[in-house]
């Protein structure tokens, strides 16, 4: 048995796994906001040892124990260099949690995490080289290269959300213009829909509170034929497209994986989106574009089979 | 001895090497236009024969040889499966050549030889990961993770110069808009100096034929601090600069070799260069941004020792 623990700017979660890569004892606990890294692993080892309780082990049974965390991570040295979410800097994780239980842990950068889970079991799973990208609040990235996770120099590669695909573009709080999550990441997609909304005055979204719009209206009243949020999407999809395409023209992986809420469109996202790829690759490609197959559940998975 | 060949649209070049990356015998012959891939095979075995005679060695007494050509190989089979400034397709070289020698040969892209060669005797050698792109016509690309090449799914990867930066902007003969090469190429900076002599009519640019201005043009006489040139010059440093920020962000290699035409301008080109970078990531980051040592002989050193 494989214990992986994700940890969240708002969660910590974990979970037994088997070998196969199935969940079998999962729960999590809320973290403690302004607490130091100390305390933060005094919780992860507490919800660890009520899942090995619940399973009748204990902490030594386990065949490895992994953490996914944000943040900028030393997976060699298990430290976590900078996390701004969790407010930690130059934490060295895995020894805090050594000294207190006396057992080894791995620790990885939860993006690289939830691609290495997926290639390994979910979408991905039987290809040599993948990536998964993540639409969430920003735009996660995660390499898998010869079935292992790629890192870079200093552990700092794969942060596709800070490409610029349009040079001189939106302003994005890593001091880059154009970035790629400055578009295609629900908060990119956000301001999209409000500029939209702004444009065409008798579209339905303007009914909404301006902070009331999320990553899902401009899909959902588009699927209205409201024409600020059909634009706003189609608009989306374009420039998430161009991304992909940079991806697959770069690195062309076997599989890119897709996940975070707004994946969670489906077909609605997929099918134009692969349109507008293959419409970006006029010369053709063969990297295959789909849904991440292990939700939230990837980060554990991730973790524990590291 | 190692023997590594550098298939180009003019010249074929070949070198016998030594272990340590060293040319010791090199000799060139033109590619005759028109014949078709044996008589291309027959061409390379003949110079090569020719340097091995030379050497006082015969075909067989060689350690390996290499090829590095343009365009899409498959390098695990030996084929050619586009090129088409050799105008070959789905052309079995590895086996063509066997069947005349008897002697095997292993197949590379050319800009993946070159980077490869960079990497084990060059300006990246002793890194684990590192990318050369090559600022020529076009822009090539090769990845090097782990001290091998990567080739991505099908043999594609590395297709930097296809990577969007400004999305809806300059069309590419790829079938995208604003693809990395349609700015940061020579054929960028051709078009970019041509853009300015025309924005600043007083610029001695104009002088030039519009046939006679190359990728030295607005470096030249930026030095002579003619207004056209230095905007055209300056803007192209900033091109280059996004997307190797965008490089640097994705891979994060440890070093990115910069070779190609407009990498002989040297500091005029590298030290603006990297300050640009530095802007681009205010971050920080700390790729080295070398240029690269080999030269021309980058590709047959690098075939030599695939």
């Amino acid at each position: 048995m494989f214990a992986g623990i994700d940890l969240g700017g708002t969660n910590i979660a974990a979970g037994l796994v088997s070998e196969d890569g199935k969940i079998i004892y999962k729960d999590h606990v809320r973290v403690k906001g302004g607490q130091d890294g100390k305390y933060l692993v005094t919780d992860m080892v507490g919800l660890l040892q009520k899942l090995c309780c619940r399973a009748g082990i204990t902490l030594s049974d386990l065949d490895s124990i992994g953490i996914g965390s944000p943040g900028l991570i030393d997976s060699e040295n298990g430290v976590v260099r900078r996390a701004s979410n969790l407010d930690l800097t130059e934490f060295p994780m895995a020894r805090e949690f050594k000294e207190q239980t006396g057992v080894s842990v791995k620790l990885e950068n939860d993006a690289n995490c939830a691609a290495y889970a997926e290639s390994r079991f979910g979408a991905s799973r039987d290809t040599e080289n993948s990536m998964m990208i993540t639409l969430g609040t920003g735009i996660g990235g995660g390499i898998i290269v010869n079935r292992k996770i790629y890192t870079g120099h200093d552990f700092g590669a794969g942060e596709i959300g800070h490409m610029v695909i349009r040079a001189g573009g939106r302003y994005c709080p890593c001091g880059r213009y154009g970035c790629f999550e400055a578009y295609a990441s629900a908060t990119g997609l956000i301001r999209t829909t409000k500029e939209k909304a702004a444009k065409y005055p008798k579209s339905l979204i303007n009914e909404f509170r301006l902070d009331e719009i999320d990553g899902k209206t401009a899909f959902e009243y588009a699927r209205r034929h409201d024409e600020a949020a059909t634009e706003a999407r189609d608009e989306y999809i374009r420039d998430l497209a161009v991304g992909i395409g940079n991806i697959v023209r770069v690195l062309y992986p076997d599989v890119l994986v897709v996940g975070g809420g707004i994946s969670m469109e489906g077909n609605d996202l997929f099918i134009p989106l692969r349109e507008a790829v293959r419409d970006e690759l006029s010369f053709g490609h063969e990297t295959k574009i789909l849904k991440a197959e292990l939700g939230n559940d990837a980060g554990i998975v991730g973790a524990a089979i590291l």
